[in-house]
């Protein structure tokens, strides 16, 4: 084991180039010249901050313990001198302890009040990150104003007294059908992270999926549970070594705390997020090499594309589901299915227990169907599956009457990934809390001016979708052939 | 009886707590400790005017009376010493003496110029109760915009010299099928307030429907008609204490003004009107326990919410009607039906004169559906319900156009409720006469066009609801199953 | 014969009230005392002008020989001492001797250039007039919108080497089926006047039918013809006193000029134009007398209304046609038809030459269908009037496209109203004559790009309805009772 | 020959009218006055730089070669002494040498990010003739906007690893089925001009049309392949002299590297392009004569109209299409279809092996269809055409998704025409890299989003046409009578 020395950051500031790069983090300092090429996020992003105090940057993008376990202990070569460093102009600004100064969280009204809040609070680059979509954010947009179209059917001179929220999710008991989905890098937004949004989950009783990809790991996003009772599901990323991916099975298992597995299927390869690629482009980068074609990729790929690295666009319904069943005994849910047909397929595997109808946020390929136009074609051509598993829906929802709709449509569970987000970013735990609150009084609300009392009570006699009817897949010449296998 | 004695202010001042909480209202001196737990409106508003004189903010939204009925005699400890009272900043702005400066009303010439013209003169509390509609105001903005989109067929080549308007309602004698719909606090916008309504609807030959939730006492909105024809309708909240329904409905009966009841269906609950909750938000509000999940409630919750305090969540066609035809043998009216099926159940129920179409002023839950929907509904799937019983609409009527669509649908009466508002905020009695004359003419005005002559001649045949029609509910696969009853 | 003397401005500006009202017109004092109650547009105007000169106001919106027509002899009291008079401040700006500064004429590439270059140069009152339409101008612009949304099937690889735009109208040959549609007050835009724009059609080959309210006598209008063969409609407003509409038949008659009457049927009472009112509201006016229903009018009424006082509103097929036909042995056309029912009526009456579909340039009843709409209706309920009489529309017409997408639909003319007057507003004679060649230029490069030839080549196959024909009023439950009778 | 003297510019100034019209190209001195009748653009254009050196206005809009085969060797005076001369303000700035300053290349992310600088970098002039459309650019705008409203249907669980972008057009392999469109007047934007797109096309591997309206002469143009196999397709205007048509199909063929010819249909006359005809409109211009109707010209006529002198427009099925086979032996393209009728005629000719539906880009009528309507036209009335000939399409494309819905609806080959000039402007050929560069990116991950991996894939199963469904053509009635022959 080398000598352990203190170093002058004049020193360490020689160490800028590809031959020789050095890093400080967290006080110590690494020679990371041979991890390089095999950053997932690329060299380039390291070699802007070599021979720097990269800490800023580094910390609100990776899990405990990556650092660890991606350098051999040959990599540190000891201690900084603080006194000597000048520290790197952030690239990623990070607003730790946030304060929240003239808009009390109380008085945020909605969703979109979080939104424009966060806006305020955030880094550009971190901003960015979240509200991105692909290309010209039709998809996302579609998401919410397909709820927006979607009129109610109220019934009146019904006793409404009595508003009962709760459901069972995978068997797990849980305050309203409401969960945060998975979505990466909470720690951009404010320090408390995942782990943040997991105590106001337990708090308020509803379930949070973590994302393969979050700034915390898997251990210590769950190490604060609320209640005995609190539960987790994980999102899986297959990667490209599958053993990264077994890894990572074997350990959300041990923490006893997830209780299923949802593998997305929606992002085998990045949609285009240009508004992330634009926070990239502020710096001064050259092209780099592109994805799949050879071609030469559009913008820095932002944040977005970086997470990407190592992710595997290989899964196949003959292979991938049976590994996975082999690698764990976790219930499967499949995430990112937009067709009635991959639904009807879905359904048809005894491996699988749930699908979660996503077009990821609208991050992935623009003009994608929003998921209402999933649950509406599944109710036109396969409407026996809302039988058979449990049908999720994530994208878009502002507003309860929008969890509402979905549920009279025939989901089992409703996903907000952007809205948690936003609320950890302007308050951290409570910022979370006041926004699952949000959600829960205006489906209250809601489930009550239907006349309605309980979550089993909602249905379609509620909800009148003829706005969308018009623009939902129909076969060409109204015939149905049942072609469900694509290109397979 | 205790002693009354002349307070100095100051003295008064110190009783500012939970603990001791006194007010001056109208001169007097007021220990309303002991009622704090049981002001409808909730504690906290009272405890921001501890110790002061309250009067302003107390005067427009509360009926004469109602302090002597709520108070025992003892909470009066004497008078205020006017020499030593500092005068409490106003929370509620009221305008009284408006006097119209740039814009002569003869100017404004329809209900959007009222409605511009009111913004300016009333206080923001006040114009964002009357503005505010539900979440995103998709239902407010649908009420208007549907009526917008019905096409007329006018017919030509007919003598059109003559135009009558007139009609009956409820077997009243009126001018006209307009009708002046509940809305509360109109001393908000105008010291006339609902008897400056009643006045100007007298002089026009209109029927007016005074809301319970009336900032006048029932019996001083109706002491001066203008004819001793004139003809109330009022609203009724039924309230968790129906004793005090009870005595309401003996108070509207022994005036012999009132001539039917309309028992409000479509607000068991509020809605989130978020215009509302912000003006109260301009003050420093901690959260208030919500409503129904006990979970947080957004914002401060608004005029609107707090006018809610006390009413019942629990009405049923079963117990609820036959309950109110033993309180009064006036007709009885249900407002706020929204579906065909609500409108098929109201028409076999022997104890219905007649029903409201609305959304309450896309004031209750968002995305519910327009009134003009409704109509074409029943159309469709009851058809014979407006032979049997009375069809009203209210809820975005801007136009006399607006009211001669809903009366070609089949509607019998259409009522305004926000317009009214406006019109006496902008002119008092005046500007509430101007409104209707803007209707009424722009009606005459239409149905000449049209190529008719009296109320009676209207029809479908007047009118192309093409656009709308595809937005109008149809049950699933098409295939109507008399599924009438909700969840009972 | 009074004796005529030379008065002094001081001494005429003492009769400026009810009792006694002089004006001076035209460098002549007249006593109009007598006059003011039977004035066509009211009092009042006169009694604001009342002991001024109000020959600026008065010229371009009265017809030479009116004057002398209104008043007796006695009324006129002699001549003004012009070096006394102080001119009264206009309130009805006119612009004579029009120069186009900055933008040369032939820069105006379309229509809406006119229009916007003639909303510089118009008083604001004549603006107000010519632009305004009912309401919320939603006929106005669906006019216009139903045209852009009518898509071109153009067919290609055939000779498009020669275009003819000629045609007959009503049996007389003209340059195009373009003509300029009756708009009344020519001269409010230009001193040119309806004879300018009857040079500008004499030029160019194509027809022009001369409004009722003509700024000019229907003599006047129509004395300098460009070749022999130039003629005219004229657009008959049948008035109350039926011996007026018998006198001004008798002198189109005399001219020889005038070939054909149309009889205008939309506008038995003048429509609501807001923006023509609000022009006049900028005097400081009190409530008028409204029309029709007793009850206050909204606004001063505005020009628009002033035109109408004495129209007729009891036309009525039966007995109007008859006399009309018994008026006059010219053909008779009918002008405001927006429904199928009534072209089919007229069809089957043999006194009825040809029809005008016509909202009254959206300035009669809001949300009355654009002619667009009546021409699809009568394409699927009565496609054998278009054999039977000859069927022209107006209103929207902003394109040559326009025009060739209406005779697609089997129009045999397409006028032309507000784009003539800009035309005029601009540049007078060139102006219009300007317009019409844009309009010309511009079907031409159409009916070439479509692969036709003439106007007889023209049909439905060029031309893709598909976004209107859902718009398209159909019968309830799609059954068409035949139900061709209104309220007669 | 005349004897070559040295000019003073003041002497040539002096001859700056039609009598005596000098001009200075390239430092020589020509005599143009007998050349002034015969000018494509017109006499004017040249007398407006009469007297002057007009090298800059000159060179970007005339392909090398032109000047020496107009005029005769006589009209060589001599050269200029350059010392005297007075530049003429450039009526069209070109912009040689563009340095791309603030953004760099890389980080243009998308088409409209191109767009949007090359406006920033183009001349006026330049600028108004690649952006405009016809009229009122509704279907320049429909052209995008069809593809934005088809949605996808993505599969998911497929293996996406690899994604083959690879074809084969006109039997030509291509790296794509993207194609660089005929687009005019390159050198506008850039000196590198068509050439320029040429070099980007064949590092690219894609295939470019040459405009016949090229900047540089059809050999210029492809006179530095980069591939061996680097292949050409010539787009033919034919003209009036039909010799001047057979010399320009000799030239290309003798190049060896024109591969197809494409026949342009969709112009037999130019479009109303207002805004090349308002940036000409700086100039102080007066009317000129019109097109086809002996009218009046609207506006100065614009570059565009310029363009199409001598064009003819009398090309048919029967007569052009024999004409055409016997002039060259090369396939050919029949390009500008916008009906199922004329696609199916095409189809039915043994010499078209080929078709291209285009509406001109938007430019030529207005309110024509965009392709992706004739497309789903075709698919309905008559889909064996995709079987029998190649169909292509071009207009709006601005993403990849846009390519791969032209693809899955049936099209063979997709071309974009702005953006490559826009790409062409902003950075020359690396600018035009750039460009096909990010659609092909955009339509590797589109593809694979989708579940797809190659081309042969693609099909209707990948995309939902709901939105687009009711707006193609249907017959009247719903019947289809085989009607294909328009008026031929």
């Amino acid at each position: 084991m080398s000598e352990l020395r203190k170093w002058d950051a004049k020193e360490v500031a020689k160490h800028n180039t590809p031959e020789s790069c050095w890093v400080i983090l967290y006080g110590n300092v690494y020679d990371v010249t041979d991890f390089l090429p095999s950053h997932p996020g690329g060299a380039k992003i390291i070699l802007q901050l070599a021979g720097k105090d990269a800490t800023e940057d580094y910390d609100p993008v990776h899990p405990r313990g990556i650092l660890e376990s991606s350098l051999p202990l040959s990599a540190n070569l000891g201690t900084i001198d603080e006194s000597t460093v000048a520290k790197a102009e952030p690239t990623v600004a990070n607003n730790p302890g946030l304060v929240v100064e003239n808009v009390p969280i109380a008085n945020l009204l909605n969703l979109n009040d979080f939104e424009a809040e966060a806006k305020k609070k955030l880094s550009e680059k971190a901003w960015a990150y979240y509200f991105s979509g692909a290309d010209d954010l039709i998809s996302k947009e579609l998401n919410n104003t397909a709820y927006s179209r979607i009129l109610f059917r109220p019934r009146v001179f019904i006793d409404v007294t009595k508003c009962d929220l709760s459901t069972t999710i995978m068997g797990i008991k849980a305050a309203s059908p409401l969960y945060i989905a998975p979505a990466a890098m909470a720690r951009l937004g404010h320090p408390d992270g995942e782990r943040g949004i997991a105590i106001a989950c337990g708090k308020k009783g509803i379930i949070q999926v973590v994302s393969n990809n979050a700034s915390m790991s898997v251990e210590d996003a769950v190490d604060s549970p609320v209640t005995q009772e609190q539960s987790w599901g994980f999102q899986l990323y297959v990667q490209d070594k599958r053993e990264k991916s077994i890894d990572i099975l074997r350990r959300i298992e041990a923490t006893g705390k997830y209780k299923f597995v949802v593998l997305t299927l929606d992002a085998p390869v990045p949609g285009k997020r240009e508004h992330d690629e634009r926070a990239k482009n502020s710096g001064n980068l050259s092209l780099t090499s592109g994805v799949g074609t050879g071609t030469a990729a559009a913008g820095g790929g932002g944040l977005g594309k970086a997470l990407f690295a190592g992710t595997a666009a290989d899964l196949t319904w003959k292979a991938t589901l049976p590994w996975l069943r082999n690698a764990t005994k976790l219930p499967i849910i499949l995430k990112g299915l937009q067709t009635w047909e991959d639904a009807k397929l879905a359904s048809e595997e005894s491996n699988v227990a749930g699908i979660v109808l996503s077009n990821h946020g609208g991050r992935g390929l623009d003009t994608a169907p929003p998921s209402v136009h999933t649950l509406l074609e599944m109710r036109r051509y396969c409407p026996d599956v809302f039988d058979k598993i449990e049908v999720w829906v994530d994208g878009g929802i502002k507003r309860g009457t929008d969890v509402v709709k979905a549920l009279c449509l025939g989901a089992k569970a409703v996903g907000i990934g952007r809205g948690a987000l936003f609320g950890l970013s302007v308050g951290g735990v409570e910022g979370v809390e006041r926004v699952i609150d949000i959600i829960h009084e205006e489906m209250a609300t809601c489930i009550r001016l239907l006349g309605a009392g309980c979550i089993d009570d909602l249905g379609m006699q509620y909800i009148n979708t003829r706005a969308l009817d018009p623009l939902i897949w129909r076969p060409e010449n109204d015939v149905l052939e049942y072609k469900l296998k694509a290109k397979l």
